[in-house]
């Protein structure tokens, strides 16, 4: 039994979103954002102070897509990982990687300088800065949806939940201008499928 | 036979120094920095302009730290990689993504806004929130290393040289002041390692 702590939207969604489709057994903890500020007690369990916080018995995880990847395996091989001998392993990794340190991170700077920080505080050509960092990376999805569905493997994979997520985090904070018409119907497709509606339902908030 | 793009002492040290742990056969291609700018030609190769890409059959990788991963146990398994049924996977896994996008990301912040921007977009106050931002994640590995001599199952692996690199980035720009005697004492202990310092000859600087 895993207990997530998660806060709405935020990048633990990734976690919920893969408990949800694999239909692992968890304890959903939901806390308020930003949790350092908010729940000062979850510093005791996290002292980083972020979400996810992953705890089963022996293990404590902090990072989203290490979560993805070690959830995925979970309970033996399942569909939504890419085993080492498969000749798609070496891209699952790479956009597993890719969906946080790429396209994630930039976008909390958009956030923290746009509207984050007090007035005083604020930098829009930080906000200029990753917005375009971020734009120009979104290409290297563009090019690989021209002939598949999904990222890799010729499957729905945990890969295309971690990317999933990014898209998710662009349309909420007013970068889904950003996505051309093959991203948006990606996306699309991802808000489909079962493990984000349920994930959606979990967290408690009306899909969009 | 990899192919190896790399800057010299950028993140894609992290691939060379686990290829030279590993004895793994490469050819290492260095490449100017910054490569979008100095190497407009590798644009074709990897229309991200980033470093590293890893090339083979079949591959072609850019996050520093999914090669790590897929190359410690391209030979099957090694002393680098944790596996999944190891009590030390979950921490593992959680560390190769924490070097990364934990306390890799920040420090680039802090090298863009101080040093490779021009005079009027620098940014003093970015430059200070992330300053305090890696080191408030530093705390993470200090809490672990109280008690072992590397990150997870007891050994040097992939993971300390996820982490390695990021505090090896952060002697460079100056921002070993951070490191907690402790750390001093790891990051040592990391420089002494055979790979790392075949690693250095690799790419032609000297040692320290």
């Amino acid at each position: 039994m895993f207990t997530l702590f998660h806060c709405i939207n935020t990048r633990s969604f990734r976690c919920l979103w893969l408990l949800e489709t694999l239909s692992l057994p968890y304890e959903l903890q939901v806390i308020p954002f930003p949790p350092r500020v908010k729940s000062p007690e979850y510093l005791e369990l996290n002292p980083l102070g972020t979400v996810p916080l992953l705890l089963a018995e022996g293990i404590r995880m902090t990072e989203s897509c290490a979560i993805l990847q070690y959830l995925a395996t979970f309970s033996g091989p399942s569909d939504l990982a890419v085993s080492p001998g498969d000749p798609e392993y070496a891209a699952w990794l790479n956009w597993l990687h890719f969906g946080e340190a790429t396209l994630t991170f930039p976008q909390t700077l958009v956030l923290r300088y746009s509207r984050f920080e007090p007035e005083g505080r604020r930098h829009p050509q930080i906000v200029d800065d990753y917005t375009q960092w971020f734009r120009s990376r979104l290409k290297e999805i563009d090019r690989v949806l021209v002939d598949q569905q999904w990222l890799c493997a010729g499957r729905f994979t945990a890969a295309d939940i971690s990317v999933g997520y990014a898209l998710m985090l662009a349309c909420r904070i007013g970068l889904g201008g950003s996505l051309s018409p093959q991203l948006t119907a990606y996306w699309q497709r991802l808000q489909q499928t079962e493990g984000y509606l349920r994930a959606i339902a979990a967290q408690g908030t009306p899909v969009q």
